[in-house]
């Protein structure tokens, strides 16, 4: 099952491919991985995923998997070792329940709300850090969101907010997650750089905040 | 694990309701039902998914879960019998990759585009087509999506095509899926209504379109 060449589509700035990366760093996983020349797509890349013509987009033994969250459980079920996800099926659940919240609500209000900014960005600022509290209070006296080591939900925050959001923020000269408000997401993102899987999936900042910034241009002159 | 009280938040004609009833019932849980009056959603609703405030919520055991995909394999993992979840982690992922994209993309597409219908009636009707040609492939020669029997997929296609989406569009006249394209959905549909699970769980028909037609209105004139 676990055998064969595994193959990545990917791109170094979009937390969707980075947190696929750190799954299978953390379990060893050799692979190939394809930089995809966004928004050039390569060809490969819309024959692998019609629908959605999106990275990530994970091959292993004549298997093509899209979306992130899918892959994840995929790696996770596929080499047992350094489980990420949790057996228990309500702390399963939630680990999938926060991750859907992080992907669509904090992106959407973290990301577009923040850079429309039609109600103001003071409004949009305080409503994506009340979205971001819900997050500190889960991680609250723990080393990770999936307890001891880290799991599924901390690879989707990790990929989405400290390694890409922030990088927005920061160039909109924003501490969006500040110590003396979030003292526990802060620790955790402490914790988080501890770890070799996850330090070598960090996107390089400055190139981010430029990623990003541009981002937001075309979607603010849109 | 799977003793204790079941209790579901639901409403009749929301298809993420209908779904985790299917499951109950295909799996002979005895469940506690609270019908909620939407839009005056009760105070329980809200005390206990005050993140997104819909239903479905599933209460067992001190457990709150909310949305209906997580809440279908929560129920899978917690009662095994007639399981609806595919064991491959291959087939699982697809299975809730089409499951995604009939609750986004065909939704969207058959729904929202359709009622607003910006560029025109026709080009809405052959974009949710062609989309609905996606799901003809997947059942094509199979009697249900999960194979010889119902599964998790086809709890989510059914209770959100035919039972729901199906009497919004007999409401505008249009058949948007008819037999001579889509053979092998129509089947399928046919397959389901001899499941007795999917059975009692199928919105009363001139119900469900008149408030599939009501939801329209608002939409259109919003």
């Amino acid at each position: 099952m676990a055998e064969g060449i595994v193959k990545l589509l990917g791109f170094w700035g979009s937390p969707f491919s980075r947190r696929v990366e750190m799954a299978l760093k953390l379990k060893g996983v050799p692979y190939e991985y394809l930089e995809e020349d966004l928004p050039n797509k390569t060809p490969l890349l819309l024959e692998l995923n019609p629908i959605h013509k999106k990275v990530p987009v994970l091959v292993h033994n004549g298997n093509i998997l899209p979306e992130s969250h899918l892959i994840l459980e995929y790696i996770d079920q596929t080499w047992s070792n350094n489980p990420i996800l949790p057996q228990d099926p309500y702390e399963k659940a939630m680990a999938r329940f926060w991750a859907k919240f992080v992907d669509d609500q904090i992106l959407t209000l973290g990301f577009r709300s923040l850079v429309k900014a039609e109600k103001g960005r003071e409004v949009a600022i305080e409503e994506t850090r009340e979205q971001i509290m819900f997050l500190e209070k889960e991680v609250t006296g723990k080393d990770f969101f999936g307890g001891k080591t880290i799991g599924f939900l901390d690879m989707v925050v990790a990929s989405m907010i400290p390694f890409c959001l922030a990088r927005l923020w920061e160039g909109m000269g924003i501490d969006m997650i500040p110590r003396e408000k979030f003292p526990e997401l802060n620790r955790w993102i402490k914790n988080l750089k501890e770890v070799e899987a996850v330090r070598e999936c960090i996107p390089p900042r400055d190139k981010q905040i430029e990623r990003m910034t541009n981002i937001a241009e075309k979607i603010k002159s849109a």
